[in-house]
């Protein structure tokens, strides 16, 4: 094996597939990057740890073909210190790789690429084809509220449902939920759930391409319309796994089987509470509120609604909170209380700048929504208020 | 006690303070942070561990003169995520204090202030005036090198010697040693020993004034002057205690007592192989030698010089690093170890572009100063390299 290539393009797809090493592996080879250069004129890296696979193509010089695996972080490090400018890779005949930028050499120990686990092979299956953007979005705006303990199965996992010209996103974790709710020019009815924490991950990565990415040719017809295309990507899936094609960068993740909740049906319709809010300002007093809470032990603050006002409220043995928030109050009384950082979250996630919280009653969950439509809906439980 | 002050301000002083709160504290008001209204149009603010103690000044507007103490850590959070613009605290009858802006309400428990140490008090003793930027510079330059095992005593301090119109500030740790030089207008003999951490926080509290100092008003004869004037600090001490006078804010200290090592005396005055090298050209070869660096294991670099050369190597058991640097050798040949950190750190801390490394014997400390004079000398000791 024999090529050269570029540093800055070698350490972004390092930064790239390292987020698929896990240093939790028992099989040695996983902390390992694949360096496959078969081809003439780019090569790839791959890295793996079974769960979520990623592959990321560079341009490259390649004048002899071969592959080996090379340790993770050291081959992370010691290209991400080389002097900017092309460097050289040769493997010697006792399978180490030589690394060479000027007068600095690197040699690594290589490890067979033989062992490495395959990724995916040609794969049959369905085809969905997204805007990057929306995607990203819909990530941003569920995956914070999948489960987290992973011996809760399929609620640690985000559902991505195609029905009817929609697609829509859906993740929770026992005590509050987020759907997403987005057109598609897709046809197709599928549904595949997918790990959050390798959703996310796909997100992180779109998010680093797309920062990196160059400012595309202004006022030339040809370079818009590439532009256009490279704003959409494709999920190939053939129930099993899914395969994320972000042109140079491909994410593989295991899907989680089995039957998501049937969330529709958890949503309620019917309201007795309605407010008109400004996102803004009941987020910044949920937070001042939270100063109050301490994680584990009494964690909620109460709201009271009442006269077209809302007034929030929390305490500790060191102190107490109060706020008021003026609103349009339409429906009865009522005095709830939540976990701060569910309602926190759910508003962190919103982009518009107002917001309509529902409710039925002091033990029923409260809805926020869009004051429009239903592109998104966050439901979150209330906790229980001692008495008195 | 009461009083309006403005949030910005209060934040900035809370942020400053808090750098004297420590959580390991087994008495418990060292956990708050007092609260002085005594004046009419400022407050103070002062925290403490009993080492170091933090007083710092804020314009207010007090209406009712008095003093208490506040939980360090809900008072700080609760003030950073209140609204921009004035806010008002006061004292109830039950101790408490109320803080409000606008519909925003905290209420925190107070503790009387009269159980609050005494950081100072009228202290007589020896004053020394100094540059601030001089100051901060020797403290960047000469801290890192000072022990950090607090059972060794004296070497977990900066030594701040004053003689023949110089300044002169020593760490040390058993393996290299950092001294720097500098001119003052302070004519006596003094030397105190300040704990390296102590003098760490100095350095960072002055970092953050310069950065929120607003522009000095150009074209302004008396402006100018008040620059001149705010440039310089004062630095008072009893030889217990030093007070570190940065006008709006007092840091002070508790000083190191006993003997410093004689540092004039380690210092090596011939060599038998000296090197003029650029220092960014060795700095990038000695943090790309240290990839294949693990802490606590075989954690040094090999230098060779020879032939006008300096080669640099270094290895793990995944692979090796070899790097060539042209100098201007003068003398002998040498093979020689050191621990790629201490060599780091000492690159790291000067800013010359160019320096000059001398060297007796592969067990003997190697010396890193400028191409000329003596503003900084950086002593490390080389480690045995294996033989073969």
């Amino acid at each position: 094996m024999k090529f050269v290539c570029n540093q800055s393009d070698l350490t972004k797809a390092l930064s790239t597939v390292s987020r698929a090493v896990t240093s939790r592996t028992t099989i040695p080879i996983l902390k390992g990057i694949l360096i496959n250069a078969e081809n003439e004129d780019f090569i790839s890296l791959t890295a793996s740890d079974l769960d979520i696979s990623i592959e990321t193509r560079i341009n490259a010089s390649v004048s002899e073909r071969g592959s080996i695996v090379l340790p993770s972080k050291l081959f992370g490090d010691a290209v991400r210190k080389l002097p900017q400018g092309n460097v050289s890779f040769q493997e010697n005949e006792n399978g180490n790789v030589d690394i060479k930028c000027l007068k600095t050499n690197f040699k690594i120990m290589g490890i067979p690429a033989d062992e490495f686990p395959k990724i995916y092979g040609n794969m049959d299956g369905e085809r969905i084809s997204l805007e990057k953007k929306t995607l990203r979005e819909m990530i941003r705006k569920t995956c914070f509220a999948a489960g987290t303990d992973e011996t809760r199965g399929i609620i640690t996992g985000v559902l991505m449902e195609l029905k009817k010209g929609m697609i829509h996103m859906v993740a929770l974790d026992g005590f509050r939920m987020a759907v997403v709710r987005e057109k598609t020019k897709n046809e197709d009815e599928k549904s595949i759930i997918i790990p959050a924490g390798i959703m996310s991950e796909v997100g992180r990565i779109m998010s680093d391409a797309e920062e990196s990415k160059p400012a595309a040719p202004s006022g030339e017809k040809e370079g818009e319309e590439i532009a256009e295309k490279e704003d959409f990507f494709e999920i190939l899936t053939d129930g099993k796994k899914a395969v994320f094609d972000l042109k140079n960068t491909v994410v593989v993740s295991r899907l989680l089987e089995g039957s998501f909740v049937k969330y529709e049906d958890i949503l309620p319709k019917e309201f007795k509470t309605s407010l008109l809010l400004n996102k803004n300002e009941i987020k910044d007093s949920v937070e001042r509120a939270s100063v109050l809470i301490r994680e584990g032990k009494n964690n909620f603050i109460k709201i009271e609604i009442l006269d077209g006002r809302m007034v929030l409220t929390s305490r500790n043995e060191e102190g107490s909170f109060r706020d008021e928030i003026a609103t349009d109050q339409k429906g009865d009384d009522l005095e709830i209380g939540f976990n701060a950082k569910f309602i926190a979250d759910a508003l962190k996630a919103v982009s518009d700048e107002e917001i309509r919280m529902e409710f039925n009653t002091s033990v029923t969950p409260c809805l926020i929504r869009p004051t429009e439509g239903n592109a998104y809906e966050y439901l979150v439980l209330p906790v229980r208020l001692a008495s008195g």
